[in-house]
This record gives C-alpha cells, sequence and structure tokens, in this order.
C-alpha cells in the first residue's frame, strides 16, 4: 500500500516540486496539498503519514508539533534549526515515540554522497583540496556546502593523525592558493550558465581520486525527498542529515 | 617500534617500488630483500615480521607456506590465485591462526575507493555508465578493474530491486553505447600519452556524481601495500582485498 | 542604432527564447513576432531589417523568398535543408546581392567552438576519441554533432597525412571501444539527470588535450542567434554554419 | 631525406629526451650530440641542418652565434631570453637571411594549443577562469603558463570590447575566489601524484567551455620539438612561440 504523504508550503517553489516529485511515485500517494492560508488539521482529516515541511522558520516548529502530536511522521528541509529547537523536536518525539523526524539541510543525493564519500576518502591520502563552481548570481563563496565538506575532510586527518599536507609554495599570486578552510583549500569558481558543481580531490603517489557532484537544475533535491519519505518512520526519533538514511 | 618488512621479488619492477616506497616510512623497516636466487631463510634470519610478495604464480606459493609457517605476516600482490589456492592458503593460516594474510588484486587506493564507493552509491541513482581511458598498448577492453566496478554496480542494483535504466535509444551507430556489462554499460577508450584512468558516472534527477581515478605513473600500488603492511597483523587468517583494510 | 529583428515562429519553443534574448540585448530591438496565423508582411511594415527563423522545413522556404525579396537579412536555425534548397537560397541571394542569409544546423557557440578547435587540434597528436552525454530521452547515438565533430577529425588528419591511431587492443567486450566514425572511436552515454555534453580527447607523448561542452539547458542557442543577427548584415550572399563568423 | 639534427645539451634531462625523441622519427636524423666539453665544430663536421637547445642562459648565445653563421637553423627551448637577446639573434639572422631560429617557453604542443584556443574563445563567453592542478613541490602559484593564459582571455576580451565579468559575490572566504590577472580569476591546486593540468574554463548562457591540458610525464614538451625541427627551415628569421609554427 502507498504512502499517504502532505506537503506544508505546497505552492513554494521547492514544495511544488515536491508535489510533482511525490505524484511520480508510485509506492507514495499525495493526500494533502497545505500552504500558508490552510489547516493543518487537513494532514489528519487526509490520514496523512508523512509530511514533507519546505516552509519558512518562523512557521515550521508549529507544524512539527501538530504533526508529531498526532503521529505524523516529518520529512523536513525548512532551514533555521539550531540546537534549541532541536532539543524541542527531540522533546515531541519523547512524548510520541513511534513518530519519525528527519532534518536536514541538504537533500541533493549526490552532494550527500559526495560529503560522506569525502570523509571516508580523507584519511588515505597526502593531499585534498575542493573546488566549487557555481553561476554568478551566488553571493557567497565558497558554498557552504563546501566548507562542510572541507571540516568533514579536515576532522578524517586529524582522526587518522595525518601531517599537514605538502606545499613547497613560496611565491604566491595573493588568493592564488583559495581559502583555508582547516589547512584545506578551497577554490571557488563564478561562471555564466554553471548552476552547482563540486570537485572533491584526493591525491597520493602516482594517483588521484575525483568526487565530482553536478548539479544541472532546481529540483536536485527531490530523489533524496523521497528517500527521507521511504524510510522516516523506520527511523523514529530526531534525525538530523539525510547521509543517516543512506546505510553507509 | 618499527614493523621489520620483507620484500619477495625485490628486483621486479613492482618490488623495486615496493622497496624503495617501505624506505620512505618511519614505522616501517626494510630488513631483507629477496629475489630469485636467494634462500626464503634469509627473512627469518633477519626477523622479518612482514613479507610483500610481487612474484610469480609458479613460486607464490612456496613463499606463503614458508612464511606462514614462521608466523610472518603477508601481503601479495601476485595473480594467479584461484579457489583451489585460497583454500590451501586458508588450511596454512588455519595452523598457524596468529599469520595474516591479504591478497590483493589491485593496491591502488584510489581505485579501491573507486570500487566501494560506486558499489555504495548505485543504490540511488537511475543510470550508470562507466567510462576507462587507457594507454593505447594495453591489449584488453574494456580493463578488469572496470568489469569489476560495472559488475558491483549491477549487483547493488539487483538487491535494491531497481529497474533497467532509462535508454530511448532507438537508432545506434554499432558499439557506440558501448559494452554491457550485466546492465551497465561500460565504454573503453585508448589514448597515446594517458597512463590508466576511470570516470564512474550516477544520475538521477537535475544531478550526476562522478567517481574519478588517475593513475600517473607506475607506482600507485605503493600506498596501498604500505596501507597493507602496516594493519596485516591486525587480520589474522586469509582475506582477499585491500578495501576490507579500509574500515569502509 | 540598434538592429529592427523580427522572429518568425516567436510562440515555438525556441522561438521564444529568442524573443526573450533578443528583449534583453541593447544594441538590439524586436520589432515583430510572427507565428503561424501572422502576415509576413508584419515584418516589412515594422521595418524588420534582419529576422530569425526557427520553424518548420514546409514554411521556412516560403519565409526565406519573402525576407530576401524584401532585402530582409535571414538568420535561419530550422532544420531540412538539401543542396536543392541551399541552391535556391543562392538563387534569391544573386538577385538581391547585398541580402545575407545566415543557415546554421547549431547555433550553441560552445558546441561549434568545440568542433573548430577539433578540427585545428586534430592534426598535432597520434590519438583522437570522442565521448557524448546525453540525457536518457535521446532516440539516437551518438549525436549529430558528436558524428560531425568526428569527421572533421578525420579530415584533417587525412590531409596532414596521419597514420592510424595507435590501438594494440587484442581481445575486447563487444562495443566497448565504440563506434567507428571514419577511423575515431565514439562513445555515448546515456545518464538520468545529464542534458548535453561532449569531451573531444587528443593524446600524443605524455599528455592530452580535451575540449569539453556542456550545456546545462534548453536555451544555450541564444548567444549565438545573436551573434548571427549582429553580423548577418555584413555577410552578403549565403553562409552555411555559425563558424564561418567567428573569425577564427 | 632526413633532416640532419645536432643537439645541444644532449645529455641534460630534456636534452637526452630529445636524442630519444629524434631518434624515433624516420624523417630525421640524429647527427651530432653536444655537451658541455664538447666543440660546436662538431655540428659543421657532421652536417647538421637544425640543432635543438636546451642549455643554459650562460652558453646558448654562444651557441646561436655559431650557428646561424654556420647557416644551421635552430630550435631553442633554453629560458633566460630577453629584449635584448632576442635583437642580438635578429642582427645575426639579418646577416645571414636563410636560415630559421624558433625560441620557444613551451613546447608542451597541448599547453600551446590551450593558449591559442583559450584567446580565440575568449570573446564569446561572459565569464572566464583558470584552475591550474601541479604536484606540491612546485614553488610558484600559478604557474606561469597560467598567468600567460589569463592575460590572452584578459587582452582578447578588452579588444571585443567585454563588459567585467558576473560576480555577485558579497561574501567571501579570504582567498576563496582566487587571484585576479588582469580581471580573470585564476586557481592553483596542489595535489601530491599530479604532474602539470590546466582548466580553462568559459561560460555564457546555459553553457560552459573547459579546454583542459594535462602533462602526464616530463617528456610532453618532445611532440612540440620534432614539429619545430621540421618546420624551422620554412621560417626564416626569429619567430618566438611555437603557436606560429601551428598554421592556426
Amino acid at each position: 500500500m502507498a504512502i499517504k504523504v502532505g506537503v506544508i508550503g505546497a505552492k513554494g517553489r521547492v514544495g511544488s516540486a515536491v508535489v510533482e516529485g511525490v505524484g511520480e511515485e508510485q509506492d507514495l500517494e499525495l493526500v494533502a496539498e497545505i500552504d500558508k492560508d490552510d489547516e493543518l488539521t487537513q494532514l489528519t482529516d487526509a490520514g496523512a503519514e508523512v509530511i514533507v515541511d519546505f516552509t519558512t522558520p518562523n512557521v515550521v516548529m508549529d507544524n512539527l508539533e501538530f504533526c508529531i502530536r498526532n503521529g505524523i511522521h516529518c520529512v523536513v528541509g525548512t532551514t533555521g534549526f539550531d540546537d534549541e529547537r532541536y532539543d524541542q523536536v527531540r522533546a515531541w518525539c519523547k512524548e510520541n515515540p513511534e513518530v519519525g523526524v528527519l532534518i536536514a539541510p541538504n537533500f541533493a543525493i549526490s552532494a550527500v554522497l559526495t560529503m560522506v564519500f569525502a570523509r571516508q576518502a580523507a584519511k588515505f591520502f597526502d593531499s585534498a583540496e575542493v573546488v566549487e563552481y557555481h553561476h554568478p548570481n551566488k553571493l557567497d563563496a565558497p558554498s557552504g556546502t563546501v566548507v562542510k565538506t572541507a571540516r568533514g575532510i579536515a576532522e578524517a586527518r586529524r582522526e587518522a593523525g595525518l601531517d599537514a599536507m605538502p606545499d613547497a609554495t613560496e611565491q604566491a599570486l595573493d588568493g592564488s592558493r583559495g581559502a583555508d578552510v582547516d589547512g584545506v583549500h578551497v577554490h571557488a569558481v563564478r561562471m555564466t550558465g554553471m548552476v552547482a558543481h563540486e570537485d572533491v580531490i584526493f591525491g597520493t603517489r602516482d594517483q588521484s581520486l575525483t568526487i565530482r557532484q553536478d548539479s544541472y537544475g532546481r529540483t536536485s533535491f527531490v530523489p533524496g525527498v523521497v528517500t527521507g519519505i521511504r524510510n522516516v518512520a523506520d527511523n523514529p526519533g530526531l534525525t538530523v542529515g539525510l547521509d543517516k538514511y543512506l546505510g553507509l
């Protein structure tokens, strides 16, 4: 039997892509689309088993409280969570121990895998650097994903007791060696026409390993959300990060 | 204290690179170099704790019997092992249960990781293909490594219950879609100047993930052999494949 | 003063992107949008100096006759031209010698440059192969662009008197070495999420050169059409192929 | 008939690769190998028609004077040339107008083509950046080749009257956007195992073009030197840069 899914924020750019994505899966049934002026009771009326929430920081907590208390599992891509909020969600989950809640900053499955593999590979290589490529309208450099990836690499190297990376550079044009994120050099390219792309590069004797992630469009989060919907009921309590669901 | 290492086949192309590589590591001490006309007792005389064997199918079994019976751990890159040989090694190990033996077809750590990551990633993507690039003197196409990678992907897809990959091709020039290895399309490029390179490409909605492996020279197996030497004593019995040592 | 542009086929998928693209350029002014039920005289009424035609084989010739006879330059991306049609266009141009007509099968400037550079580079390398990557809904393999690129490489090699490429392959899985297009091996990958991508790879002693073209979206032809509009008046008579306008 | 070639600096790392490379070509005949203690008259005695000079700044001018005065064409990869030295060579050539002299800072044909194509492509794209990858023992960042490539792109953009590249970056980690070379952002990666690699990336609406150059070994200059030897007699006078011989 299909899983009954409700989407909160169903008319937003992301939410509407989720609505469409859910509609394409045979094992998922869309039973409710909630937007700003709709009542959350539509979810219970429709018998939703899982909700997907891509809304805003100021409404997401109310949504979660309602759903958890009504035994509805939650897959959440809304931003703005901090420790205090996580603790609140954990408290609600404690009172409803059968409910699963997945909160993830990134649902693009290729980006999540890149981060996981980068952390796994880090200890086997002398060198590691990251190059990211985005459209030129992006406001920050490097991307948050890449900073996180670099920190994961740095942490794995520390845990493995690796030395600093070899680098004999004596004369460098300012900026040419990139930004230093915990000892990992990170470079950001801005290029008209590109969307979002990332190379995590590792090198050791006579070889390199590159993990390349390409996003070509704006709905790359959909497969990750679908993975979340399918697995959230089997993961009671709060889970932060889609990687926990990937079984790696 | 440094691990005492003996190299069998020390004057061969591979063996001499191992000798050099061992010499560069502070936690390893080279105590014996054995080649064709040397006695294996040099290993016991020198107090070797681990041997590395890159020799030939017709002598490797004698080497292993001697070492295992003398309590020396073995890291083996020699080819030609089949089930019968593995069983023989297991029998010797049973009599000497503290001894570890690692036999691996591929010690290039980036290639081994590529295979492991490919298997892990496979179930999350609709499409997967492999492109390998080698120098034009290579006799077989595609490479054995790539066939193995493709089989791993196919197996992971089957286990996850994935459908066949989408492919609407109606008109194709013969060969343009590559070779079919268990449903995974595999392409082999032959290019003067190149050494050995591999792209494992996965795609799903609006995104792709590429795991790229580059070998630039002939000593890319050295870091993997060193990893083997460091870990073989902690892995008693027979282990086939370097991936088992990587803790992934 | 801005160039006055009319778009024929203005409501089609391609035509509407041209309309939008022309609107973004300060030196171009959109003066007429013609679709199925509109009269071509709107073009003359509006004083169009250049038209862009992305229509269908069965109406394009009438459009061209009207425009050329009225002194309007033409930039044409419609398909279905053969020698007979080119001769007819040349005949009309002969009667109106000041009019320029550009007919091009491909307006994606990065794809056109890839083809030009591939032809230029070919004679300096021992090996050359092409790998193309497309979404899995594509019906033909390899793409027409890639076949053309391969033929250009083969022709340049013949003109330079190069030998056949080195290839020692003795054992090959069927299809693994790709399709043979005039001696150039061509490989086609089909991958969910991808759009249209091409690697033209050249190799010689200890080095390779790769020309990579990526299309990320469906309006990659717009910059080429704009280049066509700006230059067509300076190129009287029939020109086939955007490359002739690039001054390379 | 084969061209008679002398190599000066024949025992140096580069010179000995040239000796070997010349030996592999059927249309070239090695007639003299000169090193430190040898007399240049060996060249005239052996009837050398072309010399290759990979020596040092302090001896190259004497070598050139001798060869030019004796009617021997010169292919020169030695460094340290400035305007004064070029003028001196031109003066010798004026007295011996049939002699050709090629002085080039870079004989790796793929690197030279990358620079030429980058300059040709520059004016058709909104964005352009360069990423280079080298082994970690390199002392300078970015490489001289890449700085030159970036300057060529900047010059081509200026000549075409292009605006500054789009870049909305507001918050950037220091160095993340690379070094600014005449407005072109340049990034340098240092990676154990790598040799010398370069990506020149161009982007415009919905597309990008990447020219990638890979050096896998230390003899990548040989094909360019051979091209020089074959063409120098047909190019009397001083030529600076191998690109002039490529007929592009």
